[in-house]
């Protein structure tokens, strides 16, 4: 899945240079993927073998749809921290189909006011206002300490996703869905590199 | 190495439960990782392979010394803007050895303000800053347009490893590794999970 989103920006990239077939080679170049583990992950595509590259345009869509991104994404963001802020100010969501329809935090003093054009609500709301929006998925930028009461309040109110960035592991039901992000997995990710190259 | 990561965080959290000795099952439930794929992983450690289960202080050295973080990384920060100081009072660096040692900003109106106790400077003092704290890795939490010039002064002042937050394809030099934080990537494995789960 990781890869697709991968293949998805360099072929956006691609057509944006102009580029209308693209080889299996050119798109895994750059990626660090080699050309057989490309054409491996288009395959389940079903857009045959091709012999001349791939349509691009094409080949965007199929991806998306294979994401599920062919469609918008309604999303609550909790915890209207310094990371929420950021996050708010991502333009990328957008691009990518997904939209914050409302915000959520605990802090009685941040109650009421806007933040990039959403008004924060109490958590109180969390539940009226999902039924109200469809939001299906859910941001946890609150503090570990948080993370697992309001976990249980979104599912609660019927969101099937969490994109979770408190550092701790949440318990969910079956058929809800949740993705941990950790940047220290990163930043360790990259010191293993780094003491890699520097031992070559 | 994501999985290492991963393995640690669970390893650490049994170890606080008082937890001694653990199995490749117990390790690889609450991840979603088959016993046989942590006892592979495991292997590259050369740890022997244990009837009674791993001890547990000893795996948490072993991963520690094989993912380089058995050792202080020291790092700068270039971008003081929300996501920067998210990261600033993310405990969870210094916690795995990642020491902050200095930050950058090209707003004149940021410089010589402390923020989480380090003193934010122009660029122009990077290369002088870099020499003189000895610091390896560069987190860049800037925009797109200026990464790359950011990341080619990081590399001319001797880092040798960059965390890329912007939403853009660094070019480096052999020698120099590249982890880049795509935050709508995890957004879009996350709308596949909650889609596959709703197909089910």
């Amino acid at each position: 899945v990781g890869r697709f989103s991968l293949y998805l920006r360099r072929l956006e990239g691609l057509v944006r240079e102009g580029m209308s077939r693209v080889s299996s080679r050119l798109l895994g170049q750059s990626l660090g993927v080699s050309d057989a583990q490309v054409r491996k992950d288009l395959a389940y595509l079903n857009l045959g073998h091709p012999g001349i590259g791939y349509n691009a345009p094409e080949l965007i869509a199929a991806i998306r749809r294979a994401l599920g991104i062919d469609r918008e994404w309604a999303a609550v963001l909790v915890g209207v921290g310094n990371l929420g802020r950021a996050l708010l100010r991502y333009h990328g969501f957008v691009e990518r189909g997904f939209r914050l329809v409302a915000l959520f935090d605990c802090d009685p003093k941040k109650a009421g006011v806007v933040v990039e054009g959403l008004m924060v609500h109490l958590p109180e709301q969390l539940a009226a206002i999902i039924a109200e929006t469809g939001a299906e998925l859910g941001v946890l930028t609150v503090p570990a300490e948080s993370a697992q009461a309001v976990a249980d309040q979104l599912i609660d109110a019927g969101v099937k996703g969490l994109l979770n960035f408190a550092p701790c592991v949440l318990q969910t039901p079956p058929g809800v869905s949740v993705v941990n992000v950790d940047l220290t997995v990163q930043l360790e990710q990259l010191a293993f590199l780094v003491q890699l190259s520097s031992a070559e």
